[in-house]
């Protein structure tokens, strides 16, 4: 079982994704974890909610999600961009089915209500953060639905031990639910030719990465690729054997992260 | 098995279905599914885009449907409410799955791009409607689900032949599937106590109508009531032996209506 996880950029090509994925034949099982960050964005400027994205002391970025940010994460996630894949895929004969962490408790995090943030060189305390880690997931829906040819396409909100719905981070429980499920291989799909010393220069992408030297590379890691990077790290501690970062808006996507074109970490 | 088909409206009480479904003990299957039409009006409000009603010429009501407004259905059905209700399930141990008509193609639909509409007295066509007709729904999912202990949370748009996300009437999509599964028994929960002859005056209750009998009550069906009437009617004709319509605001809900405390169509 491979996993492949896509960024919600604007440029992940979904139809390329879809043609590649069904060019296995069913010789591979996949799951589907998706963003939509951007879209997310969007429907918050639209609605005139601001989305504020706040650093942890750490200096890894996340978005503070109160009621409101949370029911446009709904709109944005569940409702808009996972079912626009799921139908995209269902064009190349991909049995999609989408779902959310909340559905049959598929990510099921501890809330973290407070919130450490570092802000104008300060540490503050933010309270009613409608946030938590992802610590299980549902293995067994995940399994039900493969074994009888789905294709579950898998998105966040979480649910809470206390059953309410909270925002997560996708890398960290795209790499839960690999170690519960026994994947051995990640792909994760985004808008750059894979993990980049300078965001800003194709050409200075990284190859491979040695999973003792990931430390290291965090330094160079920019806003939300500082997350893909823990997501892996997680994984190759949870069991995986290869964590592949590729361009997800190229054709044969899958196929050229799992080539090695993009970064390999393992 | 037994559908519960539950309105959009604010009133209707999840709590109280939750806490209802969950009293039966696993005794019998349910499947649910559920409109969100007033938090769809609500967002497009805020969105400032208009809802468009419009009516066949045989008087029966629905929703224009361009690409703007399918964005503005996503994000409340399959997006906000879809998830909301799985969530307020799960609190009652129930182990909810929220899936929409696009997923797994639960929902099959003939697209219906042109529209004949009514107005102003004149018959009009509109062009480009994202609509479609339940023809078929995938009723190996919902055993798959209901077979493992999970409780189906359904819900609008369905996916056409071609692929598109379209969509499409709930009350006619629950008959078709519950012909599909063999279901005896459908359930209407709305914001009333039952079919009214006046449907301001709760005092004219009808308690039973005779599916023989449907036609002559649509006189008094208004708006979307005449949708649950022609599902009822599509029900009973496709091997379903009892609608029962129900007041969704009240405790014990689901129980209430099969004891024959609203309407009972059989």
């Amino acid at each position: 079982m491979i996993l492949v996880k896509a960024g919600g950029g604007r440029d992940v090509a979904w139809d390329a994704i879809g043609r590649d994925l069904a060019s296995f034949n069913g010789s591979e099982t996949f799951i589907v974890v998706h963003g939509a960050s951007v879209l997310r964005d969007e429907i918050a400027a639209r609605l005139s909610i601001p989305v504020r994205t706040v650093v942890s002391p750490s200096g890894v970025p996340s978005v503070y999600t109160d009621d409101e940010a949370m029911e446009v994460f709904l709109m944005a996630y569940a409702g808009v961009a996972n079912k626009t894949i799921v139908a995209a895929l269902h064009k190349h004969g991909l049995n999609a089915v989408g779902l959310t962490g909340v559905d049959g408790r598929l990510w099921e995090a501890r809330a973290k209500k407070d919130l450490l943030i570092r802000e104008n060189g300060k540490t503050l305390l933010l309270r009613d953060n409608r946030t938590g880690r992802v610590e299980r997931s549902n293995a067994h829906l995940v399994r039900l639905l493969t074994g009888h040819g789905y294709l579950p396409v898998i998105c966040a909100p979480a649910i809470s031990g206390e059953h309410d719905i909270v925002n997560t981070d996708n890398d960290w429980a795209a790499a839960v639910m690999a170690a519960d499920l026994g994947i051995r291989e990640i792909v994760y799909l985004f808008e750059a030719p894979g993990f980049l010393r300078d965001p800003e220069k194709p050409e200075t992408l990284i190859p491979r990465i040695d999973r003792s030297r990931i430390e290291e590379h965090m330094a160079f890691a920019a806003g939300r690729m500082k997350k893909k990077l823990l997501g892996a790290k997680k994984a190759l501690e949870s069991g995986v054997s290869a964590v592949y970062f590729g361009d997800g808006r190229i054709e044969k996507p899958v196929r050229s992260a799992l080539e090695g074109k993009g970064t390999v970490i393992s």
